[in-house]
């Protein structure tokens, strides 16, 4: 019942948390509370929780927050928390994408460190824009590329590091769902409304909601950097907007080769993202769905099946367990990773100095490198998917 | 994206909680925190974390609590919370099963509310003491049987309700784990020394600390009530005083059968809870590894993998479900629905209320029903591995 | 591709066979045939294939066999068959449970050798007879335990006998169906009349039917002895005459635990045959259903799943192997071995010699070894579910 | 235990078989040897089995063929046994990729049936040289795409014909190995050797050996036709002459996109064939290693496990079946579907009738299109891995 690596509990003196977007029939806003909630890092004591004022404040009372820190708007927030002796020091930011930019801005040029949902922006010109401003102010920006919390994926990544699987020659990522088989934003789902409209997602559809974790995934535990990418956009259900359906073929830097799927029509899958990499001495896979589990086989041996807090497991992803081998975790649980982190972040800033070098967040580089891909991908599959330069 | 019975997220105004063990070194207490965490509903404001004073003082300060509120003792806090006008609501009792009821007793006639790890007690005759004194008081006692809070537990109960299986005929509870195979007890393991200790732990080893769950899990699905039982209680491990592999046969009241293994000795288990129902008309199948899944099958027809928050989930296990199908929610999720129906109840309290007939969360009687299988279990093997009444 | 051990393809000169039962409308006669041709050691020749005359003729005529070989009665054919000079070499049978013995002794006598379905016989007087005339023939005689064909079969028992495991502590082997979930006896299934038919099927409904099986399973891959069993045999659907599911205790000889489930109303379950075994050093798991892979956990290790044909295995499951590895092998190669075990006993008869070491086939004393368990676990669940001694 | 659809068991009169190539060592003779027996329907009584004369007659007594017909040379087989009352009526081809179209053409013109390795041919003139040749004899000419003779790939079929997945948008299929991870054709491994050899292979190495299989697979469960496709095809173990990874993108005629994967370099990956269809209504999954079940999914219903000789079966997966649902079928099993076909073709032709309409074998037209694929390949690949018109 030990686990090699185990993390801290707690640290007293949470870190004061603001939140912009997440109010009623709103996701992934609950998602982010419960998540900073977990290690007990963080306190939630501002929100302007939609665009809308009275449903913004309508939404945080409900939640709790006090009445005078319930916000009608991100610029109102951003302006009043900046001046008060106990306002926030850092924020959330769960919008929909055309927003993310426009609100990071206004929180990190106030002096607030940035939790910000994916894709980072709509354009990479915003994209870049942001990497600048994060130069300048020096705040922590973390991207909410959840899935890099999960301890095997932790555990996938420190053995590619460590060399266990060799030089790397191919990679497989993926990540169908099914939920807009049928046009679901005509149907009265909020979330398929926005995720399908191009003023709020951005030129990406399906490549933006999901390509962009299997593209950050494949990142975050080969360590490879795209050279040029190949991307064939589909939008299968008639009258949408957005692709719902991309196909990509990935040529990494180094001679490595990849293949990147995603898709919202793939009927039968739930939220299916799943990595699988090859090297010259052995292979991974990795399903999120049964996220606790990492098959490793090295050539020429038996295949082995990992298990978060078992055997085996290496201290990078002991430090981000919570529960012995055999209790699962599950998704709020990798959520909060990403949480916990940019708290020690944070944390690290407070007193002036670098975080722990275990410490592992998605960054604002990575939210530019994620708004390349869309762009490459989108221009590919524009000129009649041909090979496309990323970056 | 949308569940049915999708529970209500939050609910401004948290319950003051109180803690008694779990300090340094422990595994459950720190689970427990997370859970009452998790939905928002409590804030942990008091603790007496160990029984050697000056630990129970330092535990409580690392995790943030004040220093007024640090206890040295349980009948300290219990006296000084009943006093306080901010004084706790309810506590949390995470110690060896030794010291459950004597806390229990402390904090009930206290008036505050009880949350309790089981088993509840190490004799029946506690346990009936503790049914009385609940019955008394009219306090609050949530037993944390936690795996009735996985939504696909909840799932199968109501599918059972609903006459799905028809009649049940026979019943498969298992429990193997694997991580007392070699003498744990004596290499400086702490939960290892506690849990094969006859004095903290009771008369049952394996029996009490795993049987109970699968025997509590398959009660709660089926709604059986046990006849009769015959239990082949072993110890494995040379020097070890409590059992650590215990099979039984069961025969419920009104004809069905059931089996019940578990095991601290089965290499290749780390926590192998898995129930298996079989009806006239249809199975099921559940394993806590992966607690997002239920295998439905209606004789004749094709085996349906029924997910969590997917389609046909019942509104008995939406109203658990934090997260959409896919997102896999795993224990500490389960645990923390047994603290959100807890707060039901005390929130109902308050009000001078019963809570919502759908509020459900293991009660005293469950824990007086657990000693008894334990006691009756002990007893069949003690004379011979014979047929034993249960209460 | 190349797989350690594997088997030598064939040799030339069949072996004549001939059959009783398996006419029209059964089932496992089939099987025996295809089973029969697999590795080309045997040439079906004569037949006397229902217990009916005209049924016999017709049903061999339509298998291609000779119309002077396609006997009316067994009787017959024993005796025309040992008088020709190209006579049968050996006999399979596949009839009902009850004509298993009569015809046995009828081909012995005639120096035939028999390879014979099991259950061997409905009584333990007629197997111990059994016993006792191939004793004094010096026949082969080879019971279908045909699980114990499959390649992952012979593995697990020769990591156990190569102490990979240690010493045994704990067996957990099942058999769950469910097609006699309900009373298809009476809608016509002729599989269902004769195996829920004591007359035909011998004191044990599913305890004969599947319940061997898994019992001998368990001894063939731990090779531990049975010294006491406590049976509960229960007939769920009324009006059936014989159990329909049976659960067992097992105290077997040296210390080792067991408990054994097989049931015909267990829904959900097509063939579910399945052992677990645990010991002091590394646990196995197998399951009929996807008899490819063997789970392998030593204590402390990463679990392993192990792969026919595939790295790890040893010898002894690699001489019956027949097709590289991730290329299935099913049911009918798992039978087809126990027949090519029989040929190479069968020409060694024919040389004078005795078989090679490493030739395992099921022999008459695991079929009385067989008929012992049955007959202790009808007692003992005759007596109250008293433990019985077996043998 | 009944199977809709279930097929007859046996026909007598034996087809008569001769086999060119699979002498001692070669891996697929043996294969094809055991598929031709397990129903009956062939009587090998001729073969040229080697290239080399003398190795040739050794391994043709070897296995138990009258020396008269144990031919040194094809050329002279096909010539002899068209002179024989009694000689063969269909040929097996099993050699190296180059030999099958001068063998093929060798006994087509001298009347003979055949039944011939894929891929068909080495070039896509050889190919088309051989549809004009089967048409002008009237030949049956089966190609052994094996894998189409597994019921539940029957099944995904009929589902498809019968319009249960509405029209189909996407298309996953994949074919992973790792037994060429490092420079198997140096290390003495036969196969290995003649598989890498461009002279003996053709132009494709995984695409051809492994490919094929796949698209063949797509393009037979979804009726689906290829307008064009783009690959990739990487040698990533250095000194290989041929690819050892494809990667490769398809847009259907009619709008459905598909991708393509075939590598003998993904570490643990056995024998891993797997397609996966979604279309408007419901998606289906299925595994080669796991043959006998199939993932169903009706978009807003939950995931049904459908197995082989289960419940919704179709007939046309029910009469491929040889035994009960819960008892696997393998790969050899699926094998010898596609002989029995081809027997059942070859009778019909005997009685100069067409076959059964139910029959289904891969014909040389398939053959053809597998050819016009890996051209197809090879040369978008060569071309900078552009788009390509198949065909």
């Amino acid at each position: 019942m030990t686990i090699e690596g185990r993390r801290e509990e707690h640290r007293p003196g949470r870190i004061r948390l603001g939140m912009v977007g997440g109010g009623k029939g709103a996701f992934i806003g609950a998602v982010h509370r419960i998540a900073s909630r977990i290690d007990d890092q963080f306190e939630l004591v501002a929100g302007a929780l939609s665009s809308d004022p009275d449903r913004a404040k309508a939404s945080a009372l409900e939640i709790g927050l006090a009445a005078d820190r319930a916000y009608g708007s991100y610029e109102e927030m951003a302006k009043a928390e900046a001046l008060r002796p106990d306002g926030i020091e850092a924020v959330s930011i769960v919008t929909p994408n055309h927003m993310h930019a426009p609100v990071a801005r206004a929180f990190l040029e106030a002096g607030i460190h940035v939790i910000c949902d994916k894709p980072m922006t709509t354009t990479v010109t915003d994209a870049q824009d942001l990497v600048d401003l994060v130069g300048r102010t020096g705040a922590i920006f973390c991207l909410t590329h959840n899935y890099t919390g999960y301890p095997m994926v932790r555990q996938a990544r420190a053995m590619v590091v460590a060399g266990e699987l060799g030089a790397i020659r191919v990679v497989q990522a993926e990540y169908p769902q099914d939920w807009l088989t049928t046009r679901a934003e005509l149907a009265g789902s909020k979330q398929a409304e926005w995720r399908t409209d191009p003023q709020r997602s951005g030129a990406g559809g399906s490549i933006g909601d999901l390509g962009t974790h299997a593209y950050n995934l494949a990142a975050f535990v080969t360590g490879l950097e795209t050279d040029q990418l190949l991307a064939q956009l589909s939008t299968f259900v008639a009258g949408r907007q957005l692709d719902d359906d991309v196909q990509i073929l990935l040529r990494y830097k180094g001679g490595a080769r990849g293949m990147l799927w995603a898709s919202q029509v793939a009927v039968g899958n739930e939220n299916g993202l799943k990595f699988r990499v090859y090297g010259t001495d052995a292979g991974l896979e990795w399903s999120q769905a049964d996220p606790n589990y990492l098959w490793f086989t090295r050539f020429g041996e038996p295949k082995q099946l990992l298990t978060r807090g078992g055997a085996a497991v290496r201290p990078e992803a002991g430090r981000v367990t919570r529960v012995p081998s055999g209790h699962p975790e599950g998704y709020l649980e990798g959520f909060a990773t990403i949480y916990a982190e940019a708290a020690r972040a944070i944390r690290a800033a407070r007193e002036g100095r670098k975080p722990d070098s275990e410490v592992l967040y998605p960054t604002v580089e990575d939210g530019l490198a994620g708004m390349q891909f869309i762009d490459a991908a989108v221009r590919s599959s524009a000129n009649g998917n041909v090979w496309t330069k990323v970056a």
